[in-house]
Order: C-alpha cells, then sequence, then structure tokens
C-alpha cells in the first residue's frame, strides 16, 4: 500500500450490495504489513459453483497449483487470500503452507480441503508462515459478514494504492440476479492474465461449464488486454463463484454458457471484468496516465493484439507518454517491432482525435500544438490503423514513470 | 549526446590503426545538435566487398531500404551517415533525402550511387534536410583521412555517452590483417538487431559470400545478444567492409567463411563485434550497472536465449538491479512467463558465486549479505540453470533506472 493514491483512481466507490450465500472477513496477521489487514476469508454457506482462470507462468505458485487440483472437484466452500507474501518459489514448505491454510479453513468453515481456495501475493521465495492466520480463521468464520467488500479489497492490496470493486446486475430469466468483484494488482501485471488477483461472485445459479465459459471469454477483452510492465506474475489468479442463491427466487440454473438466457448476465459480467480490469490498470505502479491503445486495420483480430501490446508494453512510448511527448515515431518503432505485417506506408497514427501520420510520413496538417494538447490528457487515447485488413484490438496501459523505477527498486528489503 | 559519462564507459580508448583503403571525413551540419559533428563519410579507394545485417523492424528507415537494394551490387565506395535525424518514417521526402544523398556522395567519390551506404539515426518521423550536408561531401572526400576512427565515432553518436571503437589484428595465411569497427546505441536496443548502427572495416581480402556469412554468424552472439529496452529500432544497420589491401602484401581472396584460412580471423572479428556489443549496452541509456544473464540446462539453445531473454527485458529484473536489490523472486518471474519448459522444482539461480535459490526454493545456505555485495557490484552476473537440458545462452543487459525515464520523457522536445 502507498501512501500516495494513484491520480487515476477512482473518484468514488460504488455501493456494494450483499450477494446471497457469501459472507467475507479480513484480519491483521503481519505477514508482512504493520497496522493493516493482510487476510480475507471468504465463505459460502452452501457449495457454491466455480470457475477459475490461472497465469500461464511456468513456474506458478503453490495456492495456484492448490487451485488447479481442487477446481476439478467443481464446488467451493471457502477462501482463504493473503497479502505480504506470494508463496512462489518455497518448495516443500510453499505446498506445506497452502496444505495447512486448506485443512485450518475447511476445519473452520466444516467443508472438505478441496473446496477451499487459496491465493498469495506478495513476495515471491520467501517462506510464507501460515500459522500467523490458520490459528484465527475459524474466528474469521464465525464473524464473516456479507457487507464487506471494500474492506475484502483492502485485505488483498500490494503495492496497489487503492481498493478495487465492481457490481452490476442483470436478470436471467425475469430473475434480478446480482454480481460483485474485487481485484488487487498494480505491477508483475501483464498478459496471459493481466491481474494478480481477482475474486468475482454471483448469486446467480449456473452450472460449472456454463460459468467457466463465461469467464474464459470473459478474461480476454478485458484482464488479458491490459499490461503495466509485460512482467506475469506467478500468482495470477481470477476466481468466478456462483452461489445460486437466486434459484430461491425461481431462477432455473443455467447449463450451457451460450443459453440465450444469459445474454444479459454475460454482457454485465464482461462489463465488471472490464471494469475491474481498467481499475488495476489506472493503479499501474507510478502510473499518472492511462494510454487505450487501438489497433484496426490488421491481418487479423491477433495480429491486431499482438501489435497493441507491442506498442503497450515498449519502454520508450510508455516514457514518452510520461513525458508528455507526442513521440509518434516511437509508435512506429513498436509497430515495426511486433512481428506482424505492418507496411510502413499505409500506417495511420491518431493521438485522441488528431492524426499526426499517414501515407507514411507525418500528417500534412499535423499540429504540435494540438497534439501536445491531447498528450497533456489524463487519459490519451491511441489508435493506429494498419491498413491491410480488418483486424482489430483495444488494450490498456499506464505510463512508465521515475516513481515505476522508485517502487520497483526497493520494494523486497 | 550526454553532459554525463556512463560510469560503465570504458576507461580508455585503444589507439585505432589506420586500415589501408579506407579514409574518413566528419562535418558539423547543423541537423540537429549544435557545436558537434553529425555526418561522418567513409571513402573507399577502390571497391570495398561489403556485407550487411539490417533491423528485422516491419517499418525500416529509407536508409536501411537504400543499404538493403545496394547490396545486391555487392561493393561499396563510400558511407554517409548522419546523426539527429533517423529519416524514418519520412514518406516520399524520406526516398528523396537518400537518393540526393548517394547522388552527392557518388559525384565526390567519382562512383555509382549504388556503391554509396546511408545511415541516419535520431528522431523518427521528422523529415531529413540533406541539403545541409550534401553541398560538403565533396570536401570532405578530398579531406579525408585514414587515422579518424574515434572521430568518425563521435560524428555518430546520438543519447550515447561516449564513442564506440574497438581494433583487432589476425592472420590470414600468415599475412597480418586488421579489423576496426566503431559502433553507436544507446537506446532504443533490441535484438535483432542490437545495436543502432556499426561499421566494421578490414584490409583483409574476402569475397562477398564469405564476407556475409561471417558477419551473420558473428552477430548472433554479439550485438543480438545485448539489449537495453527491448524496443527493436527501425534503423538497425551493421556493415562490414572489406577493402581487399592486403592482397598487396600477398594474401590470397578467401573465397568461404568455412575456409581454414579465417579462422583466427573469424575469432578477432567476433571478439571485436562482442567489443562493440558490450560498449552499446554498457551505455545503456541511464545505466548504472551491466548484467550478463547465463541461462544454461534449458532445452535447447534457442530455448535458453528466450529464457535470457526474458530475463533480461523485464522492467521489474531489472529496476531490482538499479536498487541493487538482489530479488530473484523476479528472475523465477522472468523465467516462468518466458514460455519455455521450465520446471520450478530443478531450476537453480545464482548472482555472482552465490547460489540464491535451488530445488524450487531459498538456497538453504542463502546469505542476504553475500548476496547483497554482490548488488552493489557494477557489473553483475547472474547464472539460471534450468535442469532439464544441454541449452545455454548468455546475454547482457543494464538495470533500468529514473535517469532511462528521464532521458526518454523528454527526447523529442
Amino acid at each position: 500500500m502507498s501512501a500516495t493514491v494513484s491520480p487515476l483512481a477512482p473518484k468514488s466507490y460504488p455501493d456494494m450490495p450483499s450477494i446471497r450465500g457469501v459472507r467475507m472477513a479480513t484480519a491483521a496477521a503481519g505477514i508482512k504489513y504493520k497496522n493493516r489487514t493482510d487476510v480475507l476469508l471468504m465463505a459460502f454457506d452452501r457449495p457454491a459453483v466455480v470457475a477459475g482462470v490461472f497465469t500461464k507462468s511456468k513456474c506458478p505458485s503453490a495456492p495456484v497449483d492448490h487451485c488447479r487440483a481442487s477446481l476439478g472437484h467443481g464446488v467451493a466452500r471457502g477462501v482463504v487470500v493473503n497479502s505480504g507474501n506470494a508463496n512462489a518459489f518455497t518448495g516443500k514448505k510453499g505446498k506445506e503452507a497452502t496444505a495447512l491454510t486448506a485443512k485450518s479453513a475447511a476445519a473452520a468453515l466444516g467443508c472438505d480441503e478441496n473446496e477451499i481456495y487459496l491465493a498469495s501475493t506478495g513476495v515471491i521465495g520467501e517462506p510464507l508462515d501460515a500459522t500467523k492466520f490458520s490459528g484465527v480463521l475459524g474466528d474469521m468464520a464465525t464473524g464473516a459478514t456479507g457487507d464487506f467488500w471494500l474492506e475484502a479489497a483492502k485485505a488483498i492490496m500490494t503495492t496497489d494504492t487503492y481498493p478495487k470493486v465492481a457490481t452490476r446486475t442483470a436478470e436471467i430469466g425475469g430473475i434480478k440476479v446480482t454480481i460483485n468483484g474485487i481485484a488487487k494488482g498494480a505491477g508483475m501485471i501483464a498478459p496471459d492474465m493481466a491481474t494478480m488477483l481477482s475474486f468475482v461472485v454471483t448469486d446467480a445459479d449456473i452450472a460449472a461449464r456454463a460459468l467457466q465459459g463465461l469467464l474464459s471469454a470473459g478474461v480476454e477483452p478485458s484482464f488479458n488486454a491490459i499490461t503495466v510492465d509485460s512482467d506475469t506474475s506467478t500468482s495470477d489468479t481470477l476466481l468466478l463463484f456462483a452461489t445460486g442463491a437466486a434459484s430461491a427466487d425461481g431462477q432455473k440454473t443455467v447449463e450451457t454458457a451460450d443459453d440465450p438466457a444469459l445474454s444479459g448476465f454475460k454482457l454485465a459480467l464482461n462489463d465488471l471484468l472490464m471494469d475491474l480490469a481498467l481499475q488495476v490498470v489506472r493503479d499501474g505502479e507510478g502510473a499518472r496516465k492511462m494510454v487505450e491503445i487501438t489497433v484496426t486495420g490488421a491481418e487479423s483480430d491477433a495480429a491486431a493484439k499482438k501489435i497493441a501490446l507491442s506498442i503497450a508494453n515498449s519502454p520508450l512510448v510508455k516514457t514518452a507518454v510520461a513525458g508528455e511527448d507526442a513521440n509518434w515515431g516511437r509508435i512506429v518503432m513498436a509497430v515495426g517491432k511486433s512481428g506482424e505485417m505492418a507496411d510502413r506506408d499505409r500506417l495511420a497514427i491518431w493521438f485522441g482525435d488528431v492524426r499526426v501520420a499517414v501515407g507514411g510520413e507525418r500528417d500534412p496538417a499535423y499540429s504540435e500544438d494540438a497534439t501536445t494538447a491531447v498528450m497533456q490528457k489524463q487519459d490519451i487515447p491511441v489508435r493506429v490503423d494498419i491498413g491491410l485488413g480488418e483486424g482489430k484490438a483495444t488494450v490498456w496501459t499506464c505510463d512508465l514513470t521515475k516513481e515505476y523505477v522508485a517502487i520497483n527498486g526497493d520494494y523486497r528489503s
């Protein structure tokens, strides 16, 4: 947690309604931080359906291993998240820590260990002393409450400067359902996945396969389209739980992701995932500006995304944004290095509504003043048309500032 | 050119001998910089054999287009290089500028335009006014001298803080030959190619195909194994010229790169390319530390190089180095995100001679003090053993500092 809140933080937080079937509690276990909460317990009163997406890292954390194994079981009774220590690259001790946590949480909630989901975020390589919080999970389970989303989001923060929450409603077969989500992440943020940790809960009644289908599709244009620093975490975890409590109102279980009954829910879920993902990138370490990069006219959507990410991950582009310098030559560079088809003489580039380059050279009507005015804003839209096909994609990133270097040059110690 | 010389700069420069058959001159044309030289002319008294390697950017500069076209012709009489403007993404005007420069240089040297090689470095997207120097090429050709390597290296600098020169000798069939090289580059440096501009000249008598073979092989472990910021320039150009003057001493033309007569020359050339490449990375924008990353035990050499570059390009690794923080967890992260096969439980990591992680967790004998002592040095060797195969590779990078952000946040304006 930083003393200074990102200038890109939301101006206000939504009122987060309770979601029937889930309760939460937090605790201050002193894992790394002082005078703040660092453990979150989510408890599902009845087994919740669960879907998950995890880091593609070849060196995943122990909690990611645990979640992947639990997912096969298919239902969740509890989630334990700690901040301050990622329990990644911690060998046997890491596995012992996840085992102890799962066992303690299962005892507290009266369920099986494979109904417990775990996530840890913080420094890599330090053994996690799970005894610091395993003893309090019972009390946490007893005291857990439904109206606790913002506090939950705070407990899982690391270098985040603000908690990230979002809520949406939708109707399934005429029955109103709610979706709430929290997320954390500020650095080591890159596809795929982009967030470090996010937990989304709905009271809708949706079968496991449908839920996983919705989540896998929803993550692509949201969490998998943001990057802070191109560094992919060992711990990225996005879990979606469906408590099914809306069945009490008459909502019928939906079995498949493509069921038309889910169309409204799908929109609401995707919108919520996008909201959380953008909150993550807006809290990028040291960020002062947000950049939305849209690539059109590429050979395919995949090519467009690769070009857009090449721009979004370029240190030279990101430092230029930090310096409010409309250095569109670096956009050309980043397009050129992406490896995707491009024809210099067909490229066009816009900052905001100002076209700065077209037909392989600077726009004849180029205005330094107009371009600079765009660069001085907090949110900067960049558009690149490749001029070759129909492929398009949008990704989001932030600028690269001296504060990013300062934050990351002295994080561990 | 920066006011402050990189702390990683060479302590002294070698005496650069003349190379028979090549002369050089510089001029101050005021393309962008004041009170310094910014144009270099290299003149070959007789047609020199030439080999080249260029950026893989899909948006190459106009001079790169020109050089690629000339290479088919196979011999060189002159090279014109300017700093301050890359003549990249400059459309028709860019082509007109290269045409004018080639025409003027050909007139000055009494040769064909396709015997002229061109390179430009500096800002992208600004039209280059070649009339600023096209008129003085005649005088430059007349005044050119053989003993001018360091001045030549100075004229092609942009954000470089020191000129980069190297010299080697070798024997071919008992006849002594010399190789001299200059390079420039400090940012927008990443494979492939890593340097922005480098020009190497030998008096050896080597046929075009053999020369190209030597250069293409030599660039892989040198210029293609360094990265400052993962950003590949539109303008990267490495040219190798053989004047053939040593034939006057009895050196017989070598026709193929694998001719045993070239074994000593090959070593000397590769050593010189490595020397220049390391000088480039040691002048990385804002660099205070140099990091040598060796990956062993990967599935293949290619996999090892990909993992090594994933580490070398990670902003989180580079900022940790800047902060003298032995944050080896970020090395694990970078191995994991590379996409190459890795087994967390077989990884071992060393900083210098200190093994910090082994068998999937922190080394039991880990000493923070010993590790910190390594991190406080100027040159930091990092070794990662993947534990899966025989593949190995070494790459070099520098740290990511606040100065990098400062330099690149305000370069263009």
